[in-house]
C-alpha cells in the first residue's frame, strides 16, 4: 500500500492542476450555466482513468456514468455531482470563484469542496492504484449527476433506467464529508431529505407609494404573517402533522451519536457564533444537529432593499424556505400539510411553489460496509472516525441506495471551515492528498 | 385672466422643453445623485422668471431660495422639492427614468409628477402673469429644497434660518396633489408625519449552508418574528402607546371627510385591487385613509432571492419600515416606544435605526385662504374642490408652515395614475396646463 500512498504524494501536482480545470469551468445548476461542458469534461476525466463512460441523457442535465471491471463480484458505486451552487456574493469572494488560486496550502473556488474536489480525487486514487495493481478488486459504477445543488430534479430517470444496476452494489461510496472542526474525520451514513418551497405574495398591480398603506393591503406584510405561522421563537414547527412520522431513533445510531465528539467549541468560533440555536449543547445538540428536521428561511425579499430610504408599498413579495426532513417525513406530504396549514391560518392568498423534494435516509452504523470504510478510515487519518447516521444536509440518498437497500459512506476532502454554498469556498491541499489515500486504502480494503 | 390662460396655453411647448431639462437631471437624494447640479438647474430657472435667489446651504442638499416682491402687503409662500425617488426597479421603466418621452398626451420621467412638474408649471404661471400685469399682487418666498424624498432631515437648518421670512406668510402653495381617479381636483391641507426606521439582525459570521438551520440561529426568522409583534393580520399596531396620542377629529375635519367623494372603484381598477385593505370602504376607508396611521414595510432582505433555489443560512436581514403619523404623534415618541416594545418581546438583538422622522399636521378647511384656494379650482377646474384635512403621504408641512400657524393649500399637476414612486411616473399634458392656470389664477384671486 505505501508505494500507493507515495505515488499519490508524488503525483499530488498533476492532481491539483486535474481539479483547477474542473473549477475553472462553471457549472452552476441553480441558473443553468455550463452543465454540459462540465458533464464532458467530468467524462473526459473518467474516460482518461480506464472507464467506459456513457453521458446519459435526463430531462434536466446529463448523469454521467462510468463503469470499470474489477477482479471481484462486488460492485462499489461512487456517488458525485458536478454542478456547484451559485456563486453570490460575489464581492465576498478574496479571487473570482471560477479562477481557482491557491493560497497557504489551501485550493480556493466553487466546488473545491462541494464538490469537485472529490470528484478529481477520486479518479487521482484510482489511477494510483492501477498504477500499481493490475485490476481493480470489486467492478465501480461511477454516477455523477449535474443537478444534487437543485435537488436531483431529474436523477430518477437514471435511476428508472438503470436501476438494475444500483441493486446490487455492495455499498455507495458518497460525495461530502471530511473533517471536522476538531480536525476529526467523519463518515456519515445517510442525509436529511428536503422539501424547498417558495411563498409568493401579491398586491396591487404595481408598487405604490407607501402612504396608500393606509389603504391597500401590503404582500409583504402577508408574507410575515404567514411566514411567522410556520415556526415559533422556540423552533418548534407549527404545521399540523409535521412532526407524525418522525422515527425514534435506533439503539445503533444513538450509540454513534453519543461516540461522537461533536467539537462545539471549534465550530462556534468557525461560524462566529456565541451560542447554538436556543442554547444547545452536548447530547440535545448533537441529536437536534442529526435527527432534527428543521425549517429554514433560505432567501426573503420585497420592495426597496437599497441603499437609504425610500417610500413604497411593494406589489409582491417571496421567501425561499428549505425543510429539511428525518427519517420517515416525507417530502409530498410535508408539501400538502403546509398547504392545508397555510389555508386553515387564512392565508390561502398566499402560493406556494414546491420546487424540490427529497425523502430522508438514515444508516446502519454496524452494517459491514460501513464498518470497513471506518476501519479505513483509522489506517489513513490516524484515528477511529465518528459514523453519523444522517448528514445535517441532503442528498439523493434515498433515490440511490436507500430504496435499493444500498449502505453508503460518505468521502470527501473538505473540512469544517470548507465554506460550502459559501464565498472563498476552498480545501485544505493536505486533506485533498488524504482524501486520495483514502480512497485508495478503501478498494484495498474491499480486495480482502 | 382670458389673456393670462390663453398665454399660457400658447406657450405650453416652451414650458414642457423646461420640464424635460429638469427632468433630464437626476437628482436622487436617497442615493446623493446629482443634487447640486439641480439645485443650480432650479435657481437658473427661478431667476429667469425674475426671482432673486440664493442658494442656501444646509450639512445636506442645498435649499433654492427665490424672492421677488409683489404690490400687497401679502406674503405668499411656494414650497417644492427638486430632487426624486430612486428609478429601481428599472426594467419596468418603459423608456428611461432620466430620457424624458411623450406619449399620447402624457408626459414621462422620474419627477414629472413629483415634484419637478410643479416647479416648472408655477414658474411659467409667474411668467405668464407677469407678461400681461406689472407686478405681482403679494410677495413671494419659494423654497424649493433637495431632501424631501428622504424626510428633509435638513430643512430646520433652512428653516432656523430664515423663520422670520416664513411665520408672517399668509399661507402656502404646498407641492403634490392633482386630480383623483374620478378626475376631480382635490386640495390637501396637511400631511401624515413619518417614521422610517430600518430593522437589522446578525446571526453567524457569514453565510452558511442551510443544512446548518438545526443548530445556528437564523438572523431572517428572528426578523419576521420581531415584525410580527409590530402589526397584527387586522391592521393594529401592537406597539403599546403608539395610539395613546392620536387627536380626535374635528368636527370641520369630519364634514370635510364627509364632503368627499372618494373615487373607490376608480382607485381600485387603477391600483389593480380587488379590495381595500380589510373589505374598507365609504367613511371608514376615508377616515382611514386620511386619518389612519399606518405601518408599512417598505422592504425586506434576506439570503437567496436569485432564480432558482439556493440552500443558506442568511447572516444577516433587514427590513425598511415607515410609520406614517397623524395628530399628535411625535416620531421621536413612536421611535422609543418601538425600541421598547422589540425589547420587552425578547428582540433586543434586533437593531432599530431610525433614519428620519417628521411631525404630522392636519389643516382646518374653514380658514379664508383654504377657502381662496377651494374657489380658484373651481373656477379653473369647473367643479368644487374637496378639501382634504390632510394627506396620507408626508413631508414637513409642520416644519415650514404648521409650527408657525401658516395654512397650507396643495397644488399639483399630477393625478390618480400618475405612479409617483414607481416605474412609469408620468403627468398628462392638459393637467400640466390647466395647473399652470390654477397658479396664475390663484395669483389673481389674492389680489382682490
Amino acid at each position: 500500500m505505501d508505494e500507493i500512498f507515495t505515488h499519490i504524494e508524488a503525483h499530488a501536482d498533476e492532481c491539483l492542476a486535474r481539479l483547477k480545470r474542473a473549477c475553472a469551468q462553471p457549472s452552476v445548476s441553480a441558473q443553468g450555466e455550463g452543465l454540459a461542458e462540465m458533464a464532458d469534461l467530468a467524462a473526459g476525466m473518467l474516460r482518461d482513468v480506464g472507464f467506459s463512460v456513457e453521458l446519459v441523457p435526463t430531462d434536466g442535465a446529463p448523469v454521467v456514468l462510468g463503469r470499470m471491471t474489477g477482479r471481484g463480484r462486488r460492485t462499489l458505486l461512487l456517488y458525485n455531482h458536478y454542478d456547484v451552487q451559485p456563486v453570490d456574493p460575489l464581492d465576498e469572494w478574496t479571487t473570482p470563484p471560477f479562477e481557482p488560486h491557491v493560497r497557504e496550502g489551501k485550493f480556493y473556488a466553487r466546488g473545491a469542496a462541494d464538490n469537485k474536489g472529490a470528484i478529481v480525487s477520486r479518479a487521482c486514487a484510482l489511477e494510483a492504484y492501477l498504477a500499481h495493481r493490475d485490476a481493480l478488486p470489486v467492478n465501480i459504477v461511477w454516477v455523477i449527476e449535474g443537478e444534487e445543488e437543485i435537488g436531483s430534479p431529474h436523477l430518477a430517470q437514471f435511476v428508472a433506467q438503470y436501476a438494475d444496476l444500483l441493486r446490487g452494489a455492495y455499498g455507495c461510496v458518497w460525495e461530502a464529508g471530511g473533517k471536522n472542526a476538531r480536525d476529526r474525520y467523519e463518515i456519515a451514513l445517510g442525509c436529511k431529505g428536503l422539501l424547498y418551497v417558495e411563498l409568493r405574495t401579491r398586491g396591487a398591480a404595481r408598487d405604490l407609494h407607501s402612504a396608500l398603506a393606509a389603504a391597500v393591503e401590503s404582500p409583504a406584510w402577508r408574507l410575515v404573517w404567514a411566514l411567522d405561522t410556520l415556526k415559533d421563537p422556540d423552533e418548534r414547527v407549527l404545521i399540523p402533522g409535521f412532526y407524525d412520522d418522525v422515527r425514534p431513533i435506533s439503539p445503533a445510531q444513538r450509540r454513534a451519536l453519543t461516540e461522537w465528539d461533536y467539537p462545539e467549541e471549534e465550530t462556534r468560533a468557525l461560524y462566529g457564533i456565541v451560542n447554538f440555536l436556543g442554547g444547545l449543547s452536548g447530547e440535545r445538540l448533537k441529536e437536534h444537529l442529526i435527527f432534527g428536521p428543521t425549517c429554514n428561511i433560505d432567501g426573503i425579499h420585497a420592495g426597496y432593499t437599497g441603499p437609504g430610504s425610500k417610500t413604497v408599498l411593494p406589489c409582491e413579495a417571496y421567501a425561499k424556505v428549505d425543510f429539511r426532513l428525518v427519517p420517515d417525513q416525507d417530502p409530498a406530504r410535508i408539501a400538502a400539510l403546509l398547504r392545508a396549514h397555510l389555508d386553515a391560518q387564512g392565508f390561502d392568498d398566499v402560493e406556494v411553489i414546491a420546487r424540490e423534494g427529497e425523502p430522508p435516509s438514515a444508516g446502519d452504523p454496524a452494517h459491514p460496509f460501513v464498518q470497513t470504510a471506518a476501519r479505513t478510515a483509522e489506517r489513513v487519518y490516524g484515528h477511529r472516525p465518528a459514523l453519523i447516521p444522517m448528514m445535517s444536509g441532503t442528498g439523493p440518498v434515498h433515490l440511490l441506495c436507500g430504496q435499493f437497500g444500498v449502505p453508503m459512506v460518505t468521502a470527501g476532502v473538505g473540512y469544517a471551515g470548507s465554506r460550502g454554498h459559501a464565498p472563498d469556498e476552498h480545501i485544505r491541499i493536505a486533506d485533498f492528498i488524504a482524501g486520495t489515500q483514502y480512497i485508495a486504502a478503501l478498494l484495498e480494503e474491499l480486495s480482502i
